[in-house]
């Protein structure tokens, strides 16, 4: 894949122009300059709506947004978008029916060699490619939101998808600086959802027993877990938390505390019924709303980006 | 609270040096300039082991050592430790009866406007109090390892707890550049752990079905949540997410994914068995000391600071 970034004419297909499309056009402008961008969508407004996003985030990048533009097409036909593709990117909609078609006839009219990624945030890529001629050819790149900002990449190959296309998709995210994790079976909502969702069912059931406010818990988790697991996810910090005897040592020692929050954590989601649609939701998205308002996501962009700087130049000094 | 900053002689005692006293008796040196500490334990080796702390912990932190450890002194007699002190903070072992009788004795030998606060990770206030005399006194101010880095302190009061108290440890706190957070009721395991455990054992859960491996898990999360976390908490980040429509906006849209995630989440904890003490553990643990060996706390607490600079640096600009 390094043969690929040093082509001057590598185009990459963006299937779906909507903010998760767009980020990624945004990422591969910004950190892969020889590359070239055609986008697919159907919706009428395609043209302002992201000549309005790519100026937006490509201003303060500081590239010459003009330059940038340049190597960025519309394109009116899915056929002319993957023509000469050496990456196919699909963020369509989360429709299986769609994403089946979808990839039949990209496949009919890409290159033999192109990298075929999915986006999607829960439909595995052994459904998706249903009817495609060559089931090994497809996997799922899932991001974090943005993925010109967040580094993770969830790569989430079928049980059919060859190791060849995992590792040009491994070597391609890594020479652009970011951090690909490959998932190793195909399961519900992947893992980093999986994991948030899990702290978030958790939140929404302390706030819901009265133990402590939308904002104080925020408070809570921006100024411990959240600078904690920018250095070292849970196990590592846990098995530091350990001493020489690493997380053996620390689940005999705080073990019972632990299994005492996870009953307690058990008992309280169900006391308050904590599943989507219930009645909980009013009182935290009204708590949410009164705490936030409108949130402006370009700074919490900016901010983010601090830490992701301020860790990564750590890591070179070590 | 304010003028306590300005004192000269405002003394504060650790009761109890392990590693959490004394990163506390660290951090009230650093921050608080015009302090002094009086620790007092029982281990027999207590002068090496605070020596030995202190002087690892203080270098590089841009103060004179010797000038700095001159405002610390360690009491053989708890009733002299506790003697003038306008603070007295408590981390003896965490049992029960060693609590209660404790801050029966601090009550009878301390100033009586002197704060009291445990640094107890879960035996409430209400029941520490048991034997003193002003039971309005006592709060829990639980920190997030290690003290003298992590910003976070809960503050938890028991019910009788007076506001004053409450107020005057919060000034305290904020005064020294910290961010305190009161939690509203007395609750097994407090707000941060409860949250970090929920996520640690979906964390387990995964590793167990086989989803991922304990170093990629770490990988997805100092990727994601980590970095989104640092500078927005769960609410604030979903409620981003949902756009205009903020946090309710996203549940309708992505509720059905939330909920299978939850739904696959207690189906595979059951599966796993994903109780303390129970066989996941073996595999886990393995894992994690093959990926880690010993964990070099300092880089981790060097590499936390500079994050926590970057977001608060941010702040500032903002």
């Amino acid at each position: 894949m390094e043969t690929m970034l040093r082509k001057r004419e590598d185009k990459i297909a963006i299937i779906g122009a909507g903010t998760i499309g767009l980020s990624f056009a945004a990422l591969h402008l910004l950190k892969h300059p020889t590359c070239s961008i055609a986008i697919y969508d159907t919706r009428p407004d395609v043209h302002d709506y992201v000549a309005e996003y790519m100026s937006k985030t490509l201003a303060g990048a500081g590239v010459d947004i003009d330059s940038t533009m340049q190597r960025l097409r519309i394109s009116a036909y899915l056929q002319e978008a993957v023509l000469d593709a050496v990456i196919v990117q699909e963020q369509g909609p989360e429709n299986l029916d769609f994403k089946i078609t979808t990839w039949a006839e990209i496949e009919r009219y890409a290159p033999k060699t192109a990298l075929f990624w999915s986006s999607t945030s829960g439909i595995p890529a052994s459904q998706q490619s249903r009817n495609m001629q060559d089931k090994t050819r497809l996997l799922v790149v899932h991001p974090y939101n943005p993925p010109h900002i967040m580094p993770l990449l969830e790569v989430v190959p079928s049980p059919r998808t060859s190791q060849a296309v995992i590792d040009e998709t491994l070597e391609y995210w890594r020479g652009i600086g970011r951090t690909p994790v490959v998932i190793k079976k195909e399961c519900t909502g992947f893992v980093a959802n999986r994991l948030a969702f899990a702290l978030f069912r958790e939140a929404c059931s302390l706030v819901t027993q009265g133990v402590i406010d939308v904002k104080d818990l925020d408070e809570v988790v921006q100024n411990s877990m959240g600078p904690r697991w920018t250095v070292a996810g849970p196990f590592k910090s846990y098995h530091a938390g350990g001493g020489d005897g690493g997380l053996k040592s620390f689940l005999n020692k705080i073990g019972g505390t632990v299994q005492q929050c996870w009953d307690a954590s058990e008992k309280d989601v169900k006391k308050g019924s904590i599943a989507v649609g219930e009645d909980w939701q009013i009182e935290v998205c009204r708590q949410t709303d009164e705490a936030y308002g409108v949130v402006d996501t370009r700074e919490r962009d900016t901010r983010t980006r601090s830490v992701l700087e301020a860790v990564s130049c750590e890591e070179e000094v070590q």
